[in-house]
């Protein structure tokens, strides 16, 4: 087995049962539905392989950004996009800037490429350490924005400042992107060096087809265009994401229900005892009254499922929610009353 | 960019228009009908992640050839699965031996993952080398059988010697394998080498939704899940795959209709000058009688595609075609007849 990948695990797989999931960050208002009516009335004939670069659907990103079909890599969830970003710009034992605490699989992505991933604290604030992430050895830096599992967004200020003094490249991936007020989408053209991921997972409810992209200026995304899998973005799932990219009605929808939610459950949270962090995005992260484990056990039990970060440094006794529709909120405060109270 | 990726061109991207596709080897009877069945009555909430791992499939796979789940690994296409098996077993500027001529798309996979691909040519009737594959410095030979782009199955005698002499790995693309007599599919807990490829884009034909799997014996399965990208696989593809896979009789019409059809078309360009090769698969390899690229360009001209390997060392003055239906077959045929009488 390639050396830098024999400490790689199984990826998170819980059993689910009948659950509620507040553990996914999925859109808590369903599936997409113009992805679903799509869905219900395709007919492509899928024995013709789709098309090699999906044009189809960066020309409708193209559309909703005022950018170009070539800024866009379309892909089979930014997964393999932030693969691809790896695979074409690293050499073995490069190099990889990666923030801590953040996305938990940028690791695994660097080590799966023959990379090293540096951990670089965020500050206390859970802010950018902008001196401290501007390594000279190296080759990229990588943060999420809004990050997980913190929620907050970076400052923009400091992500520009990093663009600026970095000689390597810098990936922004906005995941929760349409949840933030604030994107370097339209600032792609404006620097050499970054590229930012976006998904159909979350806000656009579509996990379960993998769809992702990345923009950045047209020199980086004709590299990485050359290095993907031809065609690895099936037919069906670019066709319910054009459809979706067109109802932009519903991710405003969706937006305005997390930002309605946020404030409430968190202070609900903060009532059970909880301190929970700024959140820019459809997911808190809250130290917890009590042990980790007894708190996300314990709603397991009661059919809640979150997600732990208690065993990690910097999240110590911290759990992440999804911030749901008030009545999700409602049971999840309500089971996490009972599970501190010792009720069974 | 990768020092190992910066030769990549884009991929084979033609301009199709309505012309007959007889350059991408996928199935002529049409779209599966058990997928587009699941397709047209599917009700899944795509906004939930896939099963991490596919397992529906990889158990309906099991199904089919008495095999257990933990021998597969299912994927975006049997792309991702190449993918992921140099990702998992290659380390930076490893030897990986390619024989030639094959598939043209090894050599992208080998050097997107810091590899470098080490040719070896096929015997003059296009099988095994054996002595000549194995090289000592190799980590991974790859083959496909039946050989893309030449048509014919390799002698299972060979591939066993390979795998009984090698050190290394030995993965058997068996892309065409539905179309072959012979598979080492049961062979997969008997060889700890041996990694099978299985496609849905050919015989299954479903390109458009690309769905792939590796068979191997667990310990290497076991490794190959560890590295590829969690959920890679979408549910709805997934989906498809297990109704298609339990619509054996599909595949049987498929292969009938093949082998039906064959030897006419042999006949028909032997008669027009081609010197057609053995095919043990759905397309035929064959010299033209006149200059490949005014074959190629001739018969897109009149609506047909088929594929070019005359600029190739091995393949000089090659044409490949699918093996159509009787009415797609005699279209191809007459049409060919018009370019070499030049006919306008």
């Amino acid at each position: 087995m390639r050396s830098t990948a024999r400490h790689f695990q199984r990826y998170y797989n819980p059993e689910v049962g009948n659950a509620i999931r507040m553990d996914t960050n999925t859109n808590v208002l369903g599936s997409n539905p113009a992805a679903a009516k799509f869905l219900a009335s395709q007919k492509m004939d899928v024995n013709d392989y789709p098309n090699t670069y999906s044009d189809g659907l960066r020309d409708a990103l193209a559309d909703l950004y005022d950018l170009e079909r070539e800024n866009f890599v379309a892909g089979s969830g930014s997964d393999e996009l932030l693969d691809v970003a790896f695979k074409t710009f690293t050499e073995w034992n490069d190099n990889i800037t990666v923030p801590v605490p953040s996305y938990t699989l940028y690791d695994y992505f660097v080590s799966m490429n023959g990379g090293k991933a540096c951990a670089v604290d965020l500050t206390d604030d859970f802010q950018l350490d902008v001196d401290a992430l501007l390594r000279p050895d190296s080759k990229i830096i990588i943060m999420p924005s809004p990050n997980n599992p913190t929620g907050n967004s970076f400052r923009p200020k400091d992500i520009e400042e990093i663009l600026e003094r970095s000689e390597g490249l810098v990936v922004v991936d906005e995941a929760y992107g349409e949840y933030a007020g604030t994107s370097m989408i339209p600032r792609v053209d404006e620097f050499d060096n970054l590229i930012v991921m976006r998904t159909f997972s979350k806000a656009y409810a579509m996990a379960g087809l993998r769809v992702g992209y990345s923009v950045s200026n047209k020199n980086i995304s004709d590299m990485m265009n050359c290095v993907k899998i031809p065609y690895s973005l099936n037919m069906i799932s670019e066709g319910a994401a054009i459809a979706a990219v067109g109802d932009q009605d519903f991710i405003r929808r969706s937006v305005k229900l997390v930002n309605d939610n946020r404030t409430p459950l968190s202070d609900g949270l903060i009532k059970l005892g909880f301190e929970p962090f700024p959140s820019d995005s459809n997911f808190i992260l809250a130290r917890s009254p009590i042990d980790h484990k007894a708190m996300t056990e314990g709603l397991k039990k009661k059919g809640v499922l979150i997600r732990d970060f208690g065993s990690k440094r910097r999240t110590e006794n911290c759990v992440r929610t999804t911030i749901g529709t008030k009545e999700l909120n409602d049971i999840l405060l309500a089971k996490a009353e009972e599970v501190i109270s010792g009720k069974k």
